[in-house]
């Protein structure tokens, strides 16, 4: 079916949307793909909807190359078994809730890992019958705290989300890598440029667990990036390397320094520096002692926790919440001090935690031969030379320090930096954490019942069409990957004679040869405002009919690169079909 | 794909679920196309999954066809623009409502006119951007207070709905009559068995509407049909037509009788037969007068209505709220006639009434000339051969009385008689309704600014599914028709030799030559088994491997027909080809 602009549902703008800030947001409202409705609640306009559709094709056909197969799940969801899995109450404010017209509670579902794991239940009991990789498309409800940058982060939004339900590790780590592997490909049909970062795991609970991040700098995640090589994670999963030990022989001894009024780092460094020990301190050289409270998944009470870092780096919150997970954990509070007088604060050393039975873990830098200047457990009061494994030994690590740009990679190669990305993928192994909750069980070979664990995976498919638009634009506009454009070619007809009729003709002829055509058949609009909607709306490839078409030849463009070439117009279909098979 | 029954997510089922009542919801569920989420919520299965978007295909196709442009427009909808429309209040307990975050109130869509209205209005603006036809396949949500019978009434369902937009009369009769063509096209490529019946406006407001039923005992929709013609209309729409007026020269005087204890039609015509009147009595010889209270909306008072009937009829109050519309109508109450004495309770007569400027409609049968027994406005009195348009004058006509079996056509065709049907679709004209709340212009030709006119038009997606199972099914499974069916041809290997390879193989040429193909390749189950399975599941065609192998024959099936041959094996492909393609 032509796309005729003369009829087409679409009206572009000129101006940006006032509330629109990040690239992808302006450039979908302003080309027409999208329209808000609510505060991220969005419309999806025909071509708009076209570019949902491609994106959403895509997805499909590589989930079915993996075995995936399709299913639709209702967006209305009963409490009860989110109540059972406790996601009723942890996704708090994100969550959609409602009431039927008896009181029954409901949800609007943000994802569905407990109607997926009860629709296997129902069906499936014995080994043979898996794996099973179930997937849908559908609209997703998150009643995000800011959503933002239009279809970005939307509050209703389009996710592809896939479960895995197999019967051993083996099994769940061959569809867990399925999945990476037809991420890949989706990803990259899409065009996107993008890494797969170690992550942990959220609210979802399990183990191993990537993202697949679309660079760009309008992201709301961040993510480290190595110097040297492919290395990439998320902040929270960044391991820091571990130096090797030092001798300890011929170390000097611990002695305690009057410190007065040093209780935090930097007063402590100008105080030993202006001490006249015989050698300068920096903030590495400090040992801080972080006093947090932890809880674990239903258990009442709090229990100290001591988080011992070099002076020069601060706690990452998000980091410290990741390796605590699922614990919760809070910094301790002036009540929390109180309670636990032996906490000198702000001079709080190895010593009193240990001696107190309070759990002390240490960044991975904390090695044994390693000297500290730290808390003597009195006020006004610094021990130096404190060495690790001599004078203290911590109940283990914890990497919980912030990263910093130029911090060494992981992996040995190159140095770290911080980029930004756009969440467009997610896979988990989630294990047994539903199946445990609903007893899903399969009957082994040996007749004995095993439990089925799982793997839960997103794609967002409305999201991806911003991340995109982040990555394929410029200052004109969109310039779409030709898998996901609404159309190969755009033809634009200007002028007042016969353009207009002949871009339909080789709109036509271009339809026939299997194209996908959009075509400017407006009447009444200058060619300067058909040529600007042309490069707002981002069609890879364009053939101009315009003025040269009295002397037989008309132009092709390429959005992407820009080019542009005189054709004969008896040539015109042949090489814009092979542009667009390109 | 070819589908193998060997890993597709499917698990038959032997028994009718303990919920279900009628045929589809028990094939639906026995044959693994949908399962229950919550009441009146349904999941799709793989192959539910596959009938669904075929059917979304047809709807699709013929949509494109007629020129709409397919757009997507999210569920969650805030309160605000059905509060303008009143809908927010009128629909009651239907609608789905529920807060955000921020306490904003929101609905879930349980269809789009406001929001389609208002998105005509932010993009058009000249009479040159009309016509336009948009529409979107997409889940609706109602909070039926009954809903029953599987996906045939469902609380989050699937539908397409549309919406025109034209700046005249003419434009909005095209529109409609496209939809209605279109509508008959998609119902007749469904293979559905249907009626379009004129229908009445219900909450939408606005005139021409129509609805296509289709023909199903288990229908929810009654309506009447011809014995004697294609006539078919909601009862709501049925015109009764008014008998010839009769002279009134010759007729008898009216006289009042004192006729004690006969308020009731039964006891009134028993004294009459009693009491030696020199001729005999039947209920229609009687006039019945039956007072509501009416009140149009935004008006506080209520209005008094006496409606005359012949005795023999009841009011139908779908009838009636139909007749009134939008008024609110109401039998009236103890309370009414205490608060109206001239009201003599199981006496009134159109004395009364005219004389205290009560609005009195008669029955269309209450012509000029027609001789009654009716209420003498006083206690145990009734006034004999009270004549229409000599002894009183209606105020009108009002058609309200039940439509009964055997009631002459409206079309003077053959008499009528009662069917019931589902509503798969509904065309209707909404005119300005909507365009008035939210101000929609058209500037026109002449730079005056025209008011568009709007129809929408629906068809429930899910629910046709359910409606093709209740027309297309036998007491052994669902028959789908070829275009909705999940495959075209069922390959089915029985036998413990290489049969279930010969039917791989087989099933791979059929799908070589294009045909989407289910292949029974299941180890360890009977034949019997999955013999059952395959006419459950309802494929149109069926080619089984078996036996005959060994004599290099295999059997073709029609499921619709029952017919089954023994073919070639050589020549099963093309056998197989020919009858998907007949």
């Amino acid at each position: 079916m032509l796309l005729r602009m003369s009829n087409l549902f679409l009206r572009t703008l000129r101006e940006d949307p006032a509330d629109a800030e990040v690239p992808s947001h302006k450039l979908l409202v302003r080309g027409g793909f999208v329209r808000r409705t609510a505060p991220g609640v969005y419309t999806w306009l025909p071509l708009g909807k076209m570019v949902l559709e491609n994106v959403s094709r895509v997805v499909r056909e590589e989930m079915g190359a993996i075995g995936g197969q399709e299913v639709l799940l209702p967006a209305l969801l009963p409490r009860e078994y989110y109540e059972e899995t406790g996601r009723w109450t942890e996704y708090g404010d994100t969550l959609f809730r409602l009431q039927d017209r008896k009181g029954a509670d409901y949800l609007l579902g943000p994802t569905h890992e407990e109607l997926f794991t009860l629709l296997v239940k129902g069906e499936y009991s014995s080994y043979k019958d898996f794996p099973v990789i179930l997937y849908q498309i559908q609209e997703k409800f998150r009643d995000e705290a800011r959503p933002r940058a239009g279809v970005l982060r939307g509050r209703e939004f389009h996710m592809k989300d896939s479960y895995s339900f197999d019967i051993d590790e083996e099994g769940l780590q061959a569809s867990y890598d399925a999945h990476r592997d037809a991420y890949i490909r989706v990803f990259d049909r899409l065009g996107l440029d993008y890494v797969i970062v170690s992550a942990t795991s959220g609210a979802m609970g399990g183990s191993a667990s990537e993202e697949f991040l679309a660079v760009a700098p309008t992201g709301e995640d961040t993510f480290v990036r190595s110097t040297g090589s492919d290395y990439a994670a998320n902040v929270e999963a960044v391991a820091t390397p571990a130096p090797p030990a030092l001798p300890i022989e011929g170390l000097p001894e611990a002695r305690v320094h009057h410190t007065p009024d040093t209780a935090t780092i930097q007063t402590l460094v100008d105080f030993l520096n202006a001490a006249d020990l015989g050698r300068d301190f920096t903030e590495a050289d400090t040992l801080k002692n972080i006093l947090v409270k932890t809880r674990a998944p239903g258990v009442d009470e709090w229990e100290l926790l001591g988080v011992g870092l070099p002076g020069d780096r601060e706690v990452d919150l998000k980091r410290l919440e990741a390796a605590l997970e699922p614990a919760e954990v809070a910094l301790l509070d002036e009540a929390g001090f109180a309670a636990n007088p032996f906490l000198a604060k702000g001079y709080i050393g190895p010593r009193a935690l240990l001696d107190n039975k309070v759990r002390y873990l240490v960044d991975p830098r904390v090695v044994t031969g390693t000297s500290w200047v730290t808390g003597a457990d009195e006020t006004d009061h610094h021990v130096v030379d404190l060495v690790a494994g001599r004078d203290f030994a911590p109940d283990g690590t914890i990497d919980v320090a912030e990263v910093r740009d130029g911090d060494p990679s992981p992996d040995g190669q190159g140095t770290l930096y911080t980029a930004r990305g756009i969440e467009i993928g997610h896979i988990f192994q989630l294990g047994r954490k539903y199946t445990d909750t609903f007893q899903v069980d399969a009957l082994g070979a040996d007749g004995k019942p095993r439990r089925v664990t799982m793997g839960s995976y997103g794609i967002g498919v409305s999201r991806a069409v911003a991340a995109i638009v982040e990555q394929s634009h410029d200052d004109k506009g969109i310039v779409w990957p030709r898998e996901v454009a609404p159309a190969d070619v755009h033809v634009v007809g200007t002028g007042k004679g016969d353009q207009i009729g002949e871009a339909l003709r080789i709109a036509r002829e271009l339809e026939a040869r299997g194209l996908r055509v959009l075509v400017d058949d407006r009447g009444g609009v200058s060619p300067g405002v058909k040529f600007t909607d042309a490069e707002l709306l981002g069609i890879p490839t364009g053939v101009i009919v315009g003025r040269g078409l009295k002397d037989g030849v008309v132009e092709l463009r390429d959005r992407g690169t820009g080019a542009r070439e005189e054709v004969a117009l008896a040539e015109i279909v042949d090489r814009a079909v092979a542009a667009c098979r390109a």
